[in-house]
């Protein structure tokens, strides 16, 4: 009997729609799944596709040519170790896994090494776009054994999504935990730019008193230009839908304004935190959606916590939501350079060497951020490999020189009419700290110094220098 | 010959001055340091005192009475598990190690319950206000086994500051890592303390060009009302102080602003994100030290990157003085209220029954943020033992009505202005989200369920939701 030439683990949705979108490029897959019953299901579901179901992790693995190539598609963390345990004695060296799930890239690094050690390659792979994506074509970032990724990049090639230059989003991202960290930060980007999103609506909503359906007009045409992205795509489209559950009202307006998450996004602030990175946008990005899920204690205080004096916007409507969409493409423009410091400073202490250019390259399809301005930031990177901040590229220096006073405007007129908007307010402060000669760092020093004597620099020697703040020194 | 009652590890500047602060009230100390002659130095340099030199672990552990109080001031992390290594074979059922080092909380929780196994007490203890805390009566923050504390509160009760009241500065605040987990909010706090100082200070410079000594009486008139705190009264000391390097100029002034950390502010960040708790204010003052450290590449940007078009403050000069310091304790509130709903969060995961009254109560003297506010938080909890936010106690209720037009107002000016306030941003920003009953997430669940299928509730009836938003489902 001839074996399958991939096999993948895990039959729920993702895993499911990544085995079918392997399938359907000419490949057999073996299928295996805790609970047979699911992995009978998605055969029965599709009698006529070279996929097998198998119903031990032995009959899996034999099932499977060598050297084996094996996509993990399980919940991350402890059940990802054990499927991992549970393979393993089955495995011959120079087998491959690919673990496709949404894993900590520490988590990544352990088992690279571990698996390494018994002649197993790994390679953890970030997967973007959801189910609709894995079936019809997700983004792709791989990291691992760089000749093992070899043996697996004409699948990931065919089945990853094609940008509108035919070129698949997949990528070698660089050693053991690369992907996925590049996937978390992806994933902190989506919080950024979702949020962004819906501090937009919000000041339209409440500052011009434009309805759901106007809103979705305005998205619609913003989508149009600069801002052309999935997110926003998706946005104008909600605003158009009607409520399945009979009330007759937009959607929107009967969802419960409760943000939950899946913990991504706040592992992207914190690794920022270790490295030393300052990520204000993705982390109020992350810290807002905790407040919003504090709902019953929102409502509570609504009640006895009062609103600054009335504000009434009198300029023009149109001027104002022009001033909207560039304070949106500013901030994205300041999220975006944030994460891909991030990524830089990730890539010196891991020794991954990433590279910038294809890693946005791979994002402009397939992927939830999948926008026209990816581009951009690959024109940037290919200009300067090095380059310390997106913002010092001559394309978004041009950008946040001409919106800048737009992310003013706004920002000014939503702290006096009380509505938050904790990412545009970062975007500004970020944008005005990094251009900042002086900061008033200078007077935490002193007092470091004073009370710690934590020592400081000279801003006209080298050095460090202590100062006898006591008379008994 | 008789045994010492107390003992301590590490003699570097805080062991040293703890160990001097215990011994002046009375208690023979047993000094213990991995190098010798930094022993022999201590005791050489009082030795009217009631301090014994020791040269090994054995010679140290043996100088002890029964059960054994020791204190370790060793640098946190590894060292800190190799002394206690070294201790452990020595040490006999029912004796009791105490860190009072700056140790990560979780490392403190692993240690409680592997001596615990041993038949060992470990009292993690958050210690704070510098070396002259530690000599003249710091604020401790004790957590581990009661009945092991009840053993040390005694020589705590009497080597801790007191307050105003006489009111020692120390209380039992939970079970293991309880009393360093206090002590790193506190930390955190102090970064939002030392950022709102510093955005102050550089609004009165930019705006209102107030001279270096301008300043100096500024900080020193806040601190005879509500501000009244260590960290006001040392800003207005050291914007009085000289260059003792013969410049001549304000010391301040010749200061690099690039700002340091230990990484306790970090911590206190990353365990809000783990927690689910919004801290944007804090996060942000830390992020704000991380960008000052970025000074090459500031410098560089600032050449390139526009500022806003130039503004100018045409306003009354002591109406503005007065909104910022209205805007800092304003914010200060914000900062606290943060802090206090993740001590409340964390309480609940930890299962630690944190004391919130009390822990404000033991922060109003001997430690780097002590301040006259500190009462009315003790007031607050004293009056609602269960309060789900500071803002929502009365007292902070009015001043925060009253000061919130004032902060909108800088806020807005220093945006224009181009100068950066992360902490003031994020402060009004933090009151106007808690404040909302409706917050733009409706959107952002609309997005996930959207493209992942994460589902929703609904605002008018229970349950989890999911639409169709294709055609094909």
């Amino acid at each position: 009997m001839s074996k399958q030439q991939f096999g993948v683990v895990g039959m729920a949705v993702m895993g499911k729609n990544l085995a079918l979108n392997i399938e359907s490029r000419g490949y057999s897959v073996a299928l295996y799944n805790r609970t047979g019953s699911k992995t009978e299901e998605v055969v029965a579901e599709h009698p006529d596709r070279k996929l097998k179901a198998t119903f031990s992790i032995e009959e899996f693995v034999d099932s499977i040519e060598k050297p084996r190539r094996i996509l993990l598609m399980v919940k991350a963390g402890p059940a990802t170790d054990a499927t991992i345990q549970s393979l393993l004695p089955h495995l011959d060296k120079g087998d491959i896994l690919i673990d496709g799930g949404n894993t900590f890239f520490k988590d990544t690094i352990r088992r690279n090494e571990e698996l390494a050690n018994s002649g197993i390659n790994f390679i953890g792979t970030g997967v973007s776009g959801g189910e609709k994506g894995a079936l019809e074509g997700p983004s792709m970032m791989p990291g691992g054994q760089k000749e093992a990724y070899d043996l697996v990049a004409p699948i990931f090639e065919q089945i990853a999504a094609k940008a509108e230059d035919g070129e698949p989003c997949v990528t070698y991202i660089g050693a053991n935990g690369a992907g996925h960290y590049v996937k978390m930060v992806h994933n902190g980007i989506e919080y950024g730019d979702m949020q962004l999103i819906a501090e937009s609506y919000d000041l339209m909503q409440q500052l011009l008193g434009l309805s759901v359906d106007e809103m979705a007009d305005v998205f619609s045409e913003w989508n149009k230009g600069e801002l052309d992205s999935y997110l926003i795509e998706i946005t104008a489209d909600i605003l158009t839908r009607k409520d399945d559950e009979g009330t007759d009202q937009p959607i929107v307006d009967v969802i419960k304004d409760a943000a939950g998450n899946k913990g991504t996004g706040k592992w992207t602030s914190q690794s920022a935190l270790d490295l030393g990175v300052p990520l204000p946008l993705i982390t109020e990005s992350v810290f807002a959606r905790f407040i919003s899920a504090y709902k019953d204690e929102r409502v509570a205080a609504s009640k006895v916590l009062p609103k600054p004096a009335p504000y009434k916007y009198e300029g023009d409507k149109q001027e104002l939501i022009e001033k909207i969409r560039e304070a949106l493409y500013f901030s994205k423009i300041m999220s975006y350079a944030q994460g891909f410091a991030q990524l830089r400073s990730a890539s010196k202490e891991y020794g991954w060497d990433l590279p910038f250019g294809d890693i946005a390259k791979i994002w402009r399809a397939g992927c939830i951020i999948r926008a026209r301005f990816l581009q951009k930031i690959t024109d940037a990177y290919e200009k300067d490999a090095d380059l310390a901040n997106l913002m010092l590229d001559e394309y978004f220096q041009e950008i946040t020189a001409k919106y800048q006073q737009a992310v003013r405007d706004v920002v000014a007129i939503a702290v006096q009419a009380g509505i938050p908007v904790p990412t545009f307010s970062s975007a500004i402060t970020y944008y005005d700290s990094y251009r900042a000669e002086r900061l008033p760092a200078n007077l935490i020093q002193a007092q470091r110094d004073y009370f710690g004597a934590h020592t400081y620099e000279r801003t006209d020697k080298e050095g460090i220098y202590h100062y006898s703040w006591y008379h008994e020194e």
